[in-house]
């Protein structure tokens, strides 16, 4: 059994504490927000752990996260370990390390997948650093895991950043996923051939080549809402499908899917698009083709 | 100088008709609307000519051209040429050549582009047909197609169907340019670097790469409305898109440009998405991430 | 336990077989190879089942099905009935439906998902057809689909022709689930950050948000050759993905994913590309970019 | 007439001076070719102009550009003024800008269109900066931009970047341009319904939706090797492509035209496709399918 500092009892960080106390370990949270909290702040978090410490932070990504490594290096000493398994871009986890470097402190990033349904079923760990490092937080990283091989749930990416970048492309991945089953309902909602719409995703669950846990989770939207038409197609990204994206750029990879999918969640957000109010102008001005005026 | 008869007088047959008398050729108008036509009846149109006749259809694709052809098939006589200029798809041309051959009448299809314009510009032209058939056609096509020489505005494209053709190739490329145009133009406007959005489209007009009479269109269509607030962003398709990407698949030719253009046409006609609601109910059965409601 | 014929006894016929012998069934199997055949002709097989009949078909899609089942409308009796279970367009069946609806035999679609895992995992079952029809053929779909509640792995999708319609949505979003895990991987392969691409990939098996039967797929081929250096990337399609997509344009539903996925395999097997080189010549024309010559 | 210092006489500076001198400024230019230099060195060209000085920088972008701004700084003068005419990241130029500040040197970035033809049609001309400074260089742009009215040849965007931010834009739309009439080509050339497709392209050239500088090019291209035989299908990118594609990412642009044509750049230079060798083992693993092995 290991002890470990969690920062950050979000949705994720709050279930991750349950998982790992479960599994016997012991953990000090630490969240802004003193209801769910273990301790009054972060320095009294670093002074509850025994050295050498490990820190795990699990807070929104980008600024908060850097904001929060830096404190820590702050306050840990040679020798401790801070983990970050938010969803850091991988470009800054080499930052992150460098700042802890200062202080002796070592770093491992790491990318969890799973969602709200990790506590129960296990999270998806990918995770970059040192050799060393890693084996010492294995602990945790088995209790966070989904029952079964390690090598099934759990992958040693490679360097610092590693991990986040794996996760990262997971992400991208997962829109491309995402966009597959969601044009496949509409045109099945859209043609008037299949009368059972819901039936034949719900079939698509055992023995065919489509079948995965995202389908799982259609068949569950599906059961509670058959059209889906208690939601608005409104979809929010929170930066991985972007970051593939750029990651596919600068690496000269065509991604036609993922791109694809990443841009009908920008026009999924968009009231109106000026690229459309062009090509309508176009037709009008070419062939006198008559065009909506807006307020129409 | 050519006598013809000329089927449907709408935005397109009405400004040929002008086009063609300026040129000094005789033509006879039919239209339902008997406040363009000039004579009463398909048959009279049929009997206003002297044999060997030549009659341009020139009205929508599709079922209305399909039945004027076979109509006229029964009027005209052996020797006879029917001409159709719509934009009918390339399948129906060998249909309409065959219906008209049973009575020995002759059949070329003619792309034509040029929208509203051509009446003074000039219409580019694409035919398909025999030959002595085309031959036959030529001063109506010289009389229609832009000043300059005869094969920078009109091309004999192969046998039947190939005009046809080439105009639903021309435009499927129609749609990746103006698709081109409008990404860059909804880019330069959400973007706060270019202060000047209008200015720098004008400024393209001349000695740059994108130079072209639809960026001349965008530049005319900017300076009556900047921002083109006043349209909605809503862009109907008239057919030969589909074709185009029909043919495509049909041939095995990836067309990744002209199926986003087509996509991006159908998805400014959606009022909601259902592919986008299937996405966002899969964002929130996993990762808890919150929708809109329906009606929020 | 019910007696079926089943004409057709290839990789996916054979396996049916021996599925629904295990069963219990009693099948009299029809192929053209004697090796496999139970019997030597197709009438032989219907001299053999007791009336009311059923067949199954299970041969190539197209013509080949349109003929057997043309010639088992000639062979067979008032009552019977026909299931074409192969990869059929949809808009095949109405017509297999009326040629056998002149004989008084009654006709079902069934789209069949699982490929050669189905004889131990069972199949993905998605049927067309009436009622009364799919409910004598149930215990037939009962001992091909899987484990499990029946309606997790078989669906009665609609009227004649929905049962293939499914499926070809089905394998419309296989395509496009494909393609992202594809690009996922070349990203990951192309990219330099993670060092463990196979590691990282097995791992995802358990807990990710991506897991699925594909995915465990691609970790038994990248097992077996971790970077896949032993294929070529060349990839056939068997047509559901253009049925697809042309059904996408049919009903006016964009389908960004599901046709970069299908053009991307256009792509694979193009040895040059046209369109490439005509954007190499203008970059030469109009920049004196250099461009490669044929054969350097 | 204006004095001015040019470095830089490649491809594009070479032309740029004959047109400047043509129009009858004073031009001293500087290439590390001495072929081609009318000065040894860069100091040599700073001290042979008069002050204040101009001096235009026409070297490749990132590091060279980067690199001689910032020499320039060190040789110029307070109220001298630099303008970096090459095809610059507009990230580059705040940073330009104030490396030069801080010597009291101002600066204007302007984005240049037109390629090989500048020399004689002018060159389209986008520029950012301060209005007094684009004043000052105002002879120099209305020497460089083709005949005609100035705001149709000329713009100023904005503030510093602004000038190569619409350059990006406008090459961006140029991939999406070339990658459309690139894709009706290949699917003519594909289709056997047109026998005559260098004809039917060069009679898009007068009177067309279509037409364009480009399509011009097209048809010089068409004409001189009629199937484009002679070139490969291999593109090369610049990084305006890239650039455009990010921003429309950071501005949550959907851009799936200009992105679908990098994308076919990326692909048209891969000998093989990593994504495409996992659906075939995707293939090869659930159906069996055969697969070509390498070397096959």
């Amino acid at each position: 059994m290991v002890q470990l500092g969690l920062v950050g009892l979000g949705k994720m960080g709050f279930n991750m504490r349950e998982r790992l106390r479960a599994a016997g370990h012991e953990v000090v949270g630490f969240d802004r927000n003193p209801e769910v909290s273990d301790v009054s702040s972060l320095a009294d978090l670093v002074k509850a752990l025994d050295e050498p410490r490990i820190v795990w932070v699990m807070v929104p990504s980008g600024e908060p996260t850097k904001v929060t490594v830096a404190e820590l290096g702050g306050l840990m000493a040679s020798g401790d370990l801070v983990i970050d398994g938010g969803n850091s871009r991988f470009t800054d986890d080499s930052h992150n390390a460098a700042v802890l470097a200062e202080q002796g402190v070592k770093y491992v990033d790491v990318g969890v997948s799973g969602g709200v349904w990790g506590k129960d079923n296990g999270y998806g760990l990918m995770a970059g650093g040192d050799e060393s490092d890693i084996e010492r937080a294995m602990p945790i990283f088995d209790a966070l895991r989904p029952e079964g091989p390690r090598d099934e749930g759990f992958a040693h990416a490679g360097g610092v950043g590693a991990g986040h970048y794996a996760k990262m492309v997971h992400n991208g991945i997962e829109y491309g996923l995402m966009q597959a089953y969601a044009e496949g309902f509409e045109l099945l909602e859209a043609s008037d051939v299949v009368d059972n719409v819901p039936g034949v995703i719900k079939a698509w669950q055992r023995g065919t080549v489509v079948r995965s846990w995202l389908l799982d989770l259609l068949i569950r939207a599906v059961e509670e809402d058959p059209q889906l038409g208690e939601l608005e197609g409104y979809v929010e990204d929170s930066g991985e499908g972007r970051w593939t994206l750029e990651e596919a750029i600068n690496n000269s990879v065509p991604a036609p899917v993922i791109s694809a999918a990443l841009f009908a969640r920008f026009a999924s957000r968009q009231e109106d698009s000026s690229a459309m109010r062009a090509v309508a102008a176009l037709r009008n001005q070419f062939g006198g083709h008559s065009v909506k005026r807006a307020g129409e």
